[in-house]
């Protein structure tokens, strides 16, 4: 624990007693509703001492309490030690959720407050409305973190950078047009965004205020009079604003945007995304405008790749095949001589040989590096206390990827550092079934990810295994690694998945306390064929990089699925070889040859 | 044309003038919603002189449309002819919607009606919003076909009678205090009841007051305090009054439903599924309860067969095997003699042979017979003008059912009468991959339809082949033979399968001009297995008849596809062979022989 922690909650219940709240909600979420905030949106943190990536804190007069998920219960537990905050252990039967808590807690015309600039605005109506049920009051008005955090960061200033036009295929102005004409064609008028990867998609523009997504901390407004990036002007150089503005843009400070909002004349037809908009922000749209809920044209836009995009991908990849060549030669080599290699060793090897790639920015995400039992811990990040060396035995899962100005990759492979059992070569050759059985197949336009789900886990279900995370999330363009609208997963996503969407491919299996297996690939939607029953439309597989044959049960593999394979190793070893050396070209056409 | 339609359809405009109508809208559904309405209310029919089952009629002062579908394109351009009113195809891309019909025709501030008895809430509230975008009101109180249909028929007085015990496996009590218990722990007071099936599974009954399903009309109206079921009382024999009442039934006219309702406790929490509710019902409760949407206890819970019930299916599925193995033969002989034999001859002799069987009742649906092109037509009923005679060529596509008093059925199958062509086989075999492999699938408990829909299709996509028929729905325990909740379609339907439900397994292939092939089975939904990663389900075929293995292309089908056709067709043997004279299980044997 860190000692301040009473002290902080103590002047936080008074800032509290101040403004008449019972209880208080920080979540450690930024204005944007980031996967990752920058350091002056780490509240949670800051208040908790808890430095896990989810949770949320609760502060009432006499209890304190933090929820978060099983992936945390160890960490926090440790964290929160004489804290005087309670460790609440979300999805346990006995946990009340936040909401329960609350209503038990206070009493009808009590008052919860939170920073509504932390809270998305359908999170928001929703809490209110469980609220409402004890007639229990929320206030999404108060920023008590502000007042009481001295030395809190600034907002990040680091300056931004273009996604040249040479890389993004389509200049901001025809963006904006594009946006417009969408907006235009739904009966709106204007356009608010607050997510970030979805401004930096508009506006072209990437920077390094997060860690992990190659963003900037910005809002935008569109619309067909007037487009305005509301940001830092200490991030932007000349250069940068001079073309913006060549583009149409108007430059405003990041500070102003609520103003802007508030300003919209009457009865406009303002379109916004409650789930990605903060609630600060949404309540400032004046009452006498029309609101129109949705997914931006932005985010739709987006997640459908132009063709020089989706060549950015076929670069990204074969760079990120090459690095990640390098690495498992190493990897086999430092085994060979008995040298000590952690997790955390092996993860930060990896990170060095990408980093020595062209166009290089930073890892898209913190590589998961499980050995053994780890690699069944499906969020796990080695830390120094968990970090374990690498034994030639079991099973290595390294679910990794990177940002280059090009592109974004994101795969996992797992290797047998030894003779592998039976049963991992079972459970290894049921996810490839499942990998490939979704990655070769073809599907009407119009499906959705849902639909195809049960082709990554058919092979798992027949043997009454499952894994309880999605097979696909969709991949930004040098933005996100997670990002949407798409999913292929089993819950219900009514996003269809079209031509030039980039998702990913991952089954797994995980057995507690044994190992971990995920074989992950990045799957581009293309066109296939049209026939006298309507278009159809197929995957293919971007990600450059060999599978641990090894591991692989030929005869458990149909005709169509054993034939996938040895085309997939003959088209890696055909890509990344020519970028080889003599050594390990020879390396991976052992690893690719046929089976 | 009937002749006397201008003058209905001017009557209707009198009585439109009358109450300051400026459109009016008939459906031709009953206050129950039902697939099948009583004669009584086929006002649709009655107007418009068109017999389909599926339409629409919209008369304004000066116009006069008929919405239907392709299945009734030629045979509403024929009995509409001269009528004055003309046909809206349904589907095609000029064709406007009923609301864009409306808001072309008229101006904001005038009316359009409807016999809200005819209505679901549901559709009638999206109706008044699509109007509302003109300012055009809808009125639900006028139901104006009864003031001019001046030999209306009655309302269906035909005897009910007793589910009994024996084939139910639940008393009526014990269902109420079931759905008592649900209403509680929803926290709703009380339940209204207007969809026939749900009714008539809670109280037991049966009846003959629609063709094909085996209802009876009435409403109900459920509660801790007070259970009612409103019906004529010529309906009920003294037996079947007293063992309800009994039971803790009240009974009350079928006419006094909307006072009762009306005179609702204020603040009563009344859970209605408003798309299973007609409007006029539905604005009966009085202003100050408080209305609960969604499925009600009776059609969840009916969709779960319980063991004696699923003792039923598994007796009514042996008849039902016994019937079509005879058909089948007769069918043979018939042709090898050349005899003629059309369309509805043969649905006539299969209907004749069911009806031999014990608790026979009636058909569940009008058998589809379709043979050659015929085929192709999803929902072909043969017609004195379209029946065409059997030639020992080509493919005949019979889709039939029954309703039994211990379990209803519905099965399709294809059979070549002469040499199939290639094409014939391969799209055979595809379907029949596609039945096969949605059977024999295994899944997590809480998997919903449409997650395994693409098991029915996927043989389909892989040729760029699809249909657009959903692959399985419903089928009641001797009542409709399409129900819900559950549904296997490309269609999202968050129910999730649960062990007990029936649901049908029917992919098919239809080439427009040439034939169609569909095998269809019915699947029991059953406990599998218990693992460490959760609880697994699957299926368990309940249909029992033979599958043309002319038709089959071993070689396509994989190994478990295979040994799964010839277990399938050794149980059929051993079910039915015991209910077969000597002669007919050879005939069946051969046809069943392992291949």
């Amino acid at each position: 624990m860190k000692t301040n922690i009473p002290e902080r909650v103590s002047a936080l219940r008074e800032a509290m007693r101040q403004q008449q709240l019972d209880a208080y909600i920080i979540t450690g979420s930024d204005p944007h509703l980031s996967e990752y905030p920058a350091d002056r949106w780490k509240s949670r943190e800051w208040i908790s001492g808890f430095t896990g990536s989810a949770g949320t804190v609760v502060i009432t007069a006499d209890k304190a309490g933090l929820w978060t998920d099983s992936r945390y219960f160890l960490q926090a537990a440790v964290q929160l030690e004489n804290s005087g905050i309670e460790l609440y252990k979300q999805g346990l039967p006995d946990t009340p959720s936040i909401p329960d808590f609350l209503r038990a807690e206070l009493h009808a015309g009590q008052t919860v407050g939170l920073d509504g600039q932390t809270y998305s605005a359908a999170e928001a109506r929703s809490l209110g409305n469980e609220l409402e049920r004890k007639g229990i009051l929320l206030d999404t008005t108060h920023d008590l973190i502000d007042g009481i955090w001295t030395d809190r960061p600034a907002i990040p200033e680091n300056l931004i950078f273009e996604m040249p036009e040479e890389l993004s295929g389509v200049p901001v102005r025809e963006k904006l047009d594009r946006i417009n004409n969408s907006l235009h064609g739904q009966g709106a008028d204007c356009l608010i965004l607050a997510a970030l990867d979805e401004i930096a998609w508009t506006f072209n523009i990437r920077g390094t205020d997060v860690a992990y997504n190659p963003v900037a901390v910005c809002f935008a407004f569109i619309s067909e009079n007037e487009s305005v990036l509301f940001i830092q002007p200490k991030k932007l150089t000349l250069d940068i604003a001079e073309h913006l503005k060549k583009e149409g843009v108007s430059l405003a400070d990041y500070s102003m945007i609520h103003k802007y909002i508030a300003k919209l004349p009457e009865n406009s037809k303002v379109l916004v995304d409650a789930r990605k908009t903060n609630v600060s922000l949404f309540d400032a749209i004046p009452k006498g405008c029309v609101i129109m809920e949705g997914l931006s044209p932005a985010n739709q836009m987006k997640s459908v790749k132009n063709e020089t995009e989706i060549e950015g991908f076929r670069n990204a990849v074969v760079k990120d095949g090459v690095a990640l060549t390098r690495f498992y030669i190493w990897l086999e080599r430092q085994m060979e001589e008995g040298a000590t290699v952690t997790e955390i060793d092996a993860a930060q090897k990896l990170s060095a040989l990408r980093a020595e790639q062209p166009l290089y920015i930073m890892d898209s995400f913190a590589t998961i590096c499980g050995y053994a039992a780890h690699g069944a811990i499906v969020h796990y990040s080695a830390t120094p206390e968990t970090d374990t060396a690498l034994r030639p035995e079991g099973l290595l899962l390294i679910d990794s990827g990177a940002q280059y100005l090009d592109g974004t990759t994101d795969i996992t492979r797992t290797i047998a550092l030894g003779e592998p059992t039976e049963q991992m070569k079972k459970d290894f050759t049921r996810v490839l079934k499942g990998t490939i059985s979704l990655a070769k197949c073809k599907f009407p336009a119009g499906t959705r990810g849902s639909q195809l789900d049960i082709l990554a886990r058919k092979a798992l279900w027949d043997c009454g295994i499952n894994y309880l995370h999605g097979t696909g999330h969709g991949i930004g363009h040098c933005l996100n690694v997670h990002e949407g609208p798409q999913s292929i997963r089993m819950e219900e996503n009514p996003v269809t998945l079209k031509p030039g969407m980039v998702t990913s491919d991952e089954p797994g299996i995980y057995r507690a306390g044994e190992y971990g297996i995920r074989t992950e690939n990045m799957l581009l939607t293309q066109e296939d064929s049209e026939t006298e029953f309507g278009k159809f439309l197929r995957f293919d597989t971007l990600t450059l990089c060999y599978i641990d044959t090894r591991l692989v049960i030929v005869p458990m593999l149909s005709v169509r699925e054993h034939a996938w394979l040895n085309k997939y190793h003959q088209m890696v070893y055909d890509k990344l070889s020519p970028l080889l050396n003599e050594e390990e070209k020879a390396w991976l056409k052992e690893k690719t040859r046929e089976i």
